[in-house]
This record gives C-alpha cells, sequence and structure tokens, in this order.
C-alpha cells in the first residue's frame, strides 16, 4: 500500500483557544467519532435506510477506482458488495480526527471479519479510511470517504 | 444476526447544554468508556476479583439463553466460558455510548481472538453487546451486558 | 500470559477538579490517543522520519528482552521486524489513559494483522502495551513502550 497519510501536522499537542472553543471541538469529536461507529453498525446491519441518512445529500464514496455520489448511489454500491451471505463485522481503529469549523476529516484503518465455511470468523479486508465530514443543521454527515484495501484483495 | 440497534435517534450532532452539563457528560463517557476497556483487561487476565467489581449489585449478563445476576454469578458464568486455556483477547470497537443522568446504555461491536495450536492466533468470535451501566457512588458499573454473537459458534 | 495491569485504582469514575483542570485532561487524553493512532499508521505505513518523532530524545521501547533507548534505536528496532514484506496493520483497542500533570500512562491491547500468502489476512500477534508519555514543549510523546506479546510468538 502506498503511504497514506493526512498530510496535517503531528497533532499531538494538546489544544488552544478558550474554554468554549476547546468544548466545541471535543463535543465535535465525540459526534464525528459516533458518525464512523453508526457506518459500520448500519452497515453490519444492512440497515440501508439508516446508512443512507449518514451522508449529505452531495457526499461521495470512493473505492477501487468506483466513485457513487449522492446517499442513493452510496448505499446502493455498499448493498452491492454486503449481500446478505457476506456480511460481517467491519472495525474501525486508530481513528485520528480534525476538526475546522463546520468541516472535518479523519484518518482511520479498518478491518472486516466475517464467517464463511469454516468454523472460526475470517479477516477478509484491511485497509485506511480517508474521511471528510460536514455539519449539517442537525449533526455532523459524511461528506467523502475514500476505502483503501491493503494488499490484493 | 437480526438488526440490534439501539433505537435511539441518530445521535451525531453536537450536544446542548450548558457547558458545566457538556463537561459532566463528556466524563461520563470517558469513565464508561474505560470500564468497558476494564471489563477486557481483567477478563482476558483471569482477574475474578476485578471483574467483579465492574458490575452493580443487582447486574445481570445474559448470553446465549442464560442470565446471570450479581457479580458473583457474573463472574462465575464468565470463568466457566474462559478457562486458562480458552483465554485470549477480547476487543471492544464502534462503542456508541449515550448518558442520561445516573444511567447509561451502550452498543458496541466486539470479537475475541486466541492462540489455539496453530501458529498464528485465530479469531474465535464476533458479535455485539448492548449495555446498561448505571452511577454507583465512586463511578460508573455495569447494569446489564447482553452479548449477541453473530453467526453460529 | 502473567496478569499485567496498571496497578491503578478502578478508574471508572468521573473526573473531579475544576472546569479548566477537567478539560485539559479530557484535551491530554485526546492528545494521547492520538498519538497512539499515529504510532500505528506510521510503523505500518513505514514511515520511519514519522515514527521517530513520536518520541521522547530518552525514550525507550521494550520488547522480547531488547531495549531500544532514543528515537533512532527505537525506530532502528522497529525497521528491522518491519521490513516491507513484513507489514501489515496494528490495531490498538481497550485503551486506558491516565494523566498526571506533565507524565501520563496508559495499558491497552494490540493485535496485528497482515498477508501472506493465502487468500485472507492472517492475525499474527496479539498482546498488550504499557506506555508512558511525557509533556514535551510542542505536544505528548512516548517516554516508554513495553510490548507484551501474549502467547508463543
Amino acid at each position: 500500500m502506498p503511504a497514506i497519510r493526512t498530510g496535517e501536522s503531528l497533532g499531538v499537542a494538546s489544544r488552544h483557544g478558550t474554554w468554549s472553543e476547546r468544548m466545541h471541538d471535543l463535543d465535535d469529536e465525540r459526534a464525528i467519532r459516533r458518525l464512523m461507529a453508526r457506518y459500520c453498525h448500519t452497515v453490519d446491519d444492512g440497515a440501508w435506510a439508516e446508512v443512507a441518512v449518514l451522508w449529505a445529500d452531495d457526499a461521495e464514496l470512493a473505492l477501487r477506482g468506483e466513485t457513487a455520489i449522492g446517499p442513493a448511489a452510496i448505499v446502493k454500491l455498499i448493498a452491492s458488495r454486503q449481500t446478505p451471505e457476506l456480511r460481517g463485522l467491519h472495525v474501525i481503529a486508530n481513528a485520528i480526527i480534525e476538526v475546522e469549523g463546520d468541516s472535518a476529516r479523519a484518518v482511520s484503518d479498518f478491518f472486516f471479519m466475517r464467517r464463511e465455511g469454516g468454523p472460526d470468523p475470517l479477516v477478509k479486508f484491511i485497509g485506511r479510511y480517508l474521511d471528510r465530514f460536514v455539519r449539517a443543521p442537525d449533526g455532523w454527515r459524511f461528506r467523502r470517504r475514500e476505502i483503501h484495501f491493503r494488499g490484493s484483495s
């Protein structure tokens, strides 16, 4: 896998700003972390109506050279790859989230496990998510997700 | 697996309330996240006395049709399934935590890996935790954990 | 694996202190969580210059009876075990972080997956990180990381 990095600065310093600004920042990061978890839960449940509302109207999902635009197309793309017999557990880990005003971005690692014929679940995919988020009136939404798979798969 | 969802609203908005309320909320969520991590560490260490203190006196653990009530019975149930040769690593991921006053709930995904005969650790179980928590005078405790395994296992 | 525990008290209570203190504490924990994620990203990318800056000048990395001291030696040790063909995905989970002034410590679980010859990624290592951190003028750094592998590997 080519090095996929955020290009941002180290980002390990504590934040500056007023209490109010810092509180907002912590709150926003929590909301985005929750949105990322919600993606996993709803995709793994095949709850497509709930997946759809996670995305901004002009959101993009890019994977393996394809880009779906808008919630309906995005759900269609995901659902085509997550038919009931192919479903399992998506896990997001090592997330680093940067909020800037009404937009945000994140880099995180993911992996996907599912049961196939054998006795034990298998790890099927590992990779990295590069995400952009946008603040909507009622909460944060995905603006763009790029899925980078690690290795041949 | 049937869709296991919290039934809560989307939950991706930033929080409202006074600074004090929001600070409490962030603090509580952190304490609960830590409690969930502590469960993994202590179970994987077979540190049963430390597992016991994670639970409220009237706590319930429900898995595979069994329900243990109270810390002693809960530890007994866990220990019976986590004998030394069966131990490994529990991981909690994708946690969404909702605090309401002195109680809270969470939905999260989990998986469990361990070494068996072969060279590499194997993923043995994947599933979802549905948790309820209660605030005790000295901190948060599990009030109820339901363990839902994904697929036949 | 022998029980590896932090020795700290239960740590599931909400925090005390003034708003300012608690805000600092939440901020610091977030910065450290981000540092831990950054370790995974940069090691998995083989981005050794970026790995180096994560460590204090007198930092220590201890694994399998070896201890490397200082960023250059630490990177050399990691790079020797993470040659391009051996790379994969490091995941940190179940992290419990304790901040005390300008130092902090954490206990967390980790696992490492990679592709080898077969069709699916394999879990190769599972274990626990015992970490110490120090606050530098521009942010938190690793002061010491002990890597404890679980089982024979």
